[in-house]
């Protein structure tokens, strides 16, 4: 997607060094990070220099690749592994991304794995791209019938929650692929922001996406969706998913369940838009069987933005000493999805709806 | 309530000057704020340095008594009742103690008025803590029952919106009476607050009363909720109103009705504290009837901390320039609420109940 005029994806390399937009710094400011190793890939998975499950995927498969270009032994394969695959717990396709790379690896002579994995980690990146894409366009269908139900006499009003936009993928987005592509496509339309506590992806993140892309949006604090449903104010939502189970049960950004729950006392469609690589085939009791990520209490006790005299800075609130918890996803139970929106099509999140696509 | 080991209100009167506590500077800074004219006191109300529907009231009816004092016409009476009815749109005991003041005051030489005033005011204080002690004794009853409930195995967990404490009243508060009242009655119990977005009464009040109470507790973003109760993290919500209806409908803020949909979805009760002068007899439904206060774009994007240095900074949060929507209360249907805890007791959500307890 464009930033003042220019493309950009989230993650791109020179064949040696791994490069990425340094997500916690915006949208104070626009900083591209440089990865030199697979450390620099793992602190940057962690601390969210990176974030999104798609992107996790991307960056990790780099990551791969900047271990192999140090040193291209078994052993040094499954170390970037092992610390690979902690760096964040619920995205499923970080692991889906290193076993693919693994396994082509592993097949290979240390001194081809270098090449093949610079190449492998671009396949992936770009292969995401591409599904993001396709997604979109799924996507589009679905606002396009919901403007039609309107009578196409006023904007769609969108609501989503967090972040699963460009910057959480490689390029288009999950949830706001649709969003982009019915744009691009001259459907009119106004998007609900979520700011989407504690991290403020949605403030920091999605309101700056939309906005170098032109999208109408508006912030709300996550507290309001609920109201905006009940008076009519909101048509559909659509946000993405770290890790959908075998049964449609989807595991995303703490909060969503709260909006699913909104939308479904009020009769709204509530899509989630997802690769097919975030779906745990393993899983299908979400609630049950997902591990839910518990991040620094300070993530909530703290907050940075800008002074009036520009500074950013991080600032406490509440009281001093204040213990916060912090769980970073919830799962939302199918019966409160709509549908899925994956490149592979649209289905109902069931078991069977999964299950056609995956066997199409 | 205590600060430090000293009694506080939240509102007093030397029989010229008000006293208040500033809300806004909490929890940076403990700052007793003066009033000297009715025009301090609707500033007061207008920008939130005292809020909450009980302490509303009371703060209105000392600024018809500063009023009175500056002028015990009846031209001053009238312009002071417009003045203050109008800096607060929600809370229905704002009117009601307007109302009560008024009418005493104009069946009063003006002579009489100014001391007539400050008696009056200092009575709705008055009533109103000694309406939240009851209301609390009241709700100790249904926290001792849910412990019984538990074996007394466990600490009692209760999850709390907004703030409805004794900064929201005059002392003991609303939804954190009860609380109190079972903290002191020894049963152990642990409060999840949510912070409160946008601005932050979780965070910012309810925290910092419960630490200088003592009372086991931590913060959640507003997100959370409906997570810890799908994974029966939460053994009952007490929230407060800002204003009920005649068939129970409460207007609280914003986020509640997202936190009775979650506890309607898991079976958990859902209680809501409220003065019986915050009942609105001549509205029904809350949703159609209850127009909803907008405020400000910056309370959402903007937010107030301290630095590592001490310093109370208000900083920027999201893009430069993105605009906000704030809508600072919503309602929660009637059938989501499990039981309403008044004063005069407790009763069902709905007309029915409410009238018995009226009539009684």
């Amino acid at each position: 997607m464009n930033i003042e005029g220019k493309h950009y994806r989230t993650i791109w390399s020179d064949g040696e060094s791994v490069f990425v937009i340094d997500q916690t710094k915006l949208p104070h400011k626009f900083e591209v990070v440089v990865w030199r190793s697979v450390e620099d890939a793992a602190h940057g998975i962690r601390s969210m220099i990176v974030r999104g499950a798609p992107l996790i995927g991307a960056a990790a498969a780099y990551g791969m690749a900047l271990a192999m270009r140090a040193k291209p032994s078994d052993e040094a394969l499954q170390h970037a592994y092992d610390l690979l695959v902690r760096s964040r717990p619920t995205a499923v396709n970080l692991r889906w991304a290193l076993d693919r790379m693994s396994g082509l690896l592993k097949a290979l002579s240390p001194s081809e794995r270098t090449d093949a994995g610079y190449r492998e980690a671009l396949s992936i990146a770009d292969e995401d791209a591409k599904n993001c894409s396709v997604l979109g366009e799924r996507g589009l269908l679905l606002f396009s019938e919901a403007w039609n139900r309107l009578d196409q006499k006023r904007p769609l009003q969108i609501l989503t929650h967090c972040n699963a936009g460009w910057l959480a993928a490689v390029d288009w987005g999950t949830a706001l692929a649709p969003i982009y592509k019915a744009f691009n496509a001259g459907i009119p339309l106004h998007v609900w922001v979520d700011e989407t506590r504690p991290r403020n992806q949605g403030a920091s993140l999605t309101a700056w996406e939309l906005s170098h892309h032109g999208v109408p949006h508006t912030l709300i604090a996550d507290n309001t969706g609920g109201h905006l449903m009940q008076h009519g104010m909101v048509d559909l939502c659509i946000v993405g998913s770290d890790r959908t189970t075998a049964a449609g049960d989807v595991c995303n950004k703490i909060g969503t369940y709260l909006k699913a729950l909104a939308a479904h006392a009020n009769g709204v469609p509530f899509y989630v838009a997802l690769p097919f690589s975030s779906i745990d085939w393993e899983l299908q009791d979400g609630l049950k069987e997902i591990p839910i990520e518990e991040r620094s209490s300070e993530e909530v006790t703290r907050i940075t933005g800008k002074t009036a005299a520009g500074e950013v800075v991080t600032v406490t609130i509440g009281p001093e000493g204040t213990r916060a918890a912090n769980f970073a996803f919830d799962v939302t139970p199918a019966r409160y999805v709509t549908a899925l929106i994956t490149e592979r099509g649209i289905c109902t999140a069931s078991a069977k709806g999964l299950a056609q696509l995956r066997d199409r």
